[in-house]
């Protein structure tokens, strides 16, 4: 399980502020204070980008890989800010994201198509919303695999994110014990070997502290984990959540375990 | 979910004590201390008993049903001891428990036979050893769930213990994973509508310190809660597990989520 730091965010006012200045200082501090809380990948939410979205992606890139030396998911829907990202990208990148929505498809599958990038694949409806179940789930993965298919993507390039229900929708217990099985059932419902994602703040939308939050996030991750899923996109900067994430992946790996 | 407190133990020097000089205070006041941190039943681990086995266990289940109104777990190796819990018990109990272990059988399975008590059976060989697989799991499984089935014991009266493996084991991490498997699939494989136990403080049997003990105890819980395990039986005084615990139970049910 490869652990996401989520926490370079635009909706951050810091992160804001220093993406409109092009100062790389708070970027690279949060970068580096990711790494070393123990993530694996950073994602780079840099939200729509009504102006310059090209130049503020490039630069955003470009400082967090001059700091670490981590994969980079770049989380935006603006597609020259997309396309931007991935020239400056020096290793891999991940495509954060496509789904069945028209736009989504049109302007974000060329550019996975046209990059050796891995792109995460949102399992929603055509209409953007959450299927309500592992049945509509399962089909809008099986849709957006031939899709992906079709314009030459290979499995092996997928990463499907089943959307996390947040806890307090009406149905988000049972949608969300649904996901564990569309992560666990996944791989061999498509035969192909797609990887899985699951962004675990969306499970805490409204909750009303951090320590609930903490705490349902806490034991979701081990569930997601057990299920098999193959990435986290998480708070790299909660200590706590993290010893969870990393207690959770040493246990459910196959090699030999040591309390250290 | 239920959570079965494993504190009521005559290992501890104090309840040992207790248990000796027919001293009620101590043990009620663990009994008390459990339920009102959310255990929803109470082992009462007596351990072998050499020595007035019968008065002791009736004095230990007559001391916490007099001080709580919780299910009991009578867990002893001692058939007179069982039967003198079992006699004691004004509801019923569940009897921990049954392995394919030939004394094991000729002990405790007429008890149950003899009783309205649900009956925890442990997935071990006829050797007394732990199946070192899923597959060596279920065998069990199907030879104990026969061998009751032949004793005139239903199978909703049973609850499968599939045994929790060390983590320090050499496969410790694979035993398990497998054990997860066994949970979910078991009641299908059965055909049954047979419950499960998880013993969880044999996950980190050698663990350096209490926080230790915590951090992976506290990520396999909701491991097994997922799996859908019936009950878990673990310590119900440290505050920090049981908020996991509570929390693992409440985003696995079916009923609309609230925070408080």
């Amino acid at each position: 399980m490869i652990i996401v730091a989520d926490n370079l965010r635009i909706t951050q006012s810091r992160i804001a502020r220093a993406a409109e200045a092009r100062d790389p200082v708070p970027i690279r501090h949060m970068a580096l204070a990711c790494r070393d809380a123990g993530a694996h990948a950073i994602d780079i939410n840099s939200g729509p980008l009504t102006r310059d979205p090209a130049k503020k992606m490039s630069f955003l890139v470009e400082t967090v890989q001059d700091a670490v030396d981590l994969p980079l998911v770049l989380d935006t829907t603006n597609p020259d800010a997309m396309a931007a990202g991935l020239a400056a990208c020096r290793r891999p990148a991940i495509i954060n994201g496509v789904s069945l929505e028209a736009d989504k498809l049109a302007r974000i599958l060329p550019l996975a198509q046209a990059s050796d990038a891995d792109l995460i694949c949102y399992l929603l409806r055509p209409d953007g919303h959450v299927p309500p179940d592992a049945a509509g789930r399962m089909e809008a993965a099986v849709a957006l695999f031939s899709r992906c298919q079709a314009a030459g993507i290979e499995a092996a390039r997928l990463i499907i994110d089943p959307i996390v229900a947040p806890l307090v929708w009406q149905d988000g217990n049972r949608q969300n014990m649904a996901l564990l099985e569309v992560v666990r059932t996944l791989p061999d419902l498509l035969g192909e070997p797609v990887r899985t994602i699951a962004g675990l703040s969306n499970l805490t939308s409204g909750a009303p502290d951090a320590a609930i939050r903490r705490r349902y996030q806490g034991v979701f991750l081990p569930m997601l984990a057990a299920a098999g899923v193959s990435m986290i996109l998480m708070n790299g900067l909660d200590e706590k959540l993290m010893a969870v994430a990393l207690a959770s992946r040493k246990i459910t790996t196959d090699s030999i375990f040591s309390w250290s």
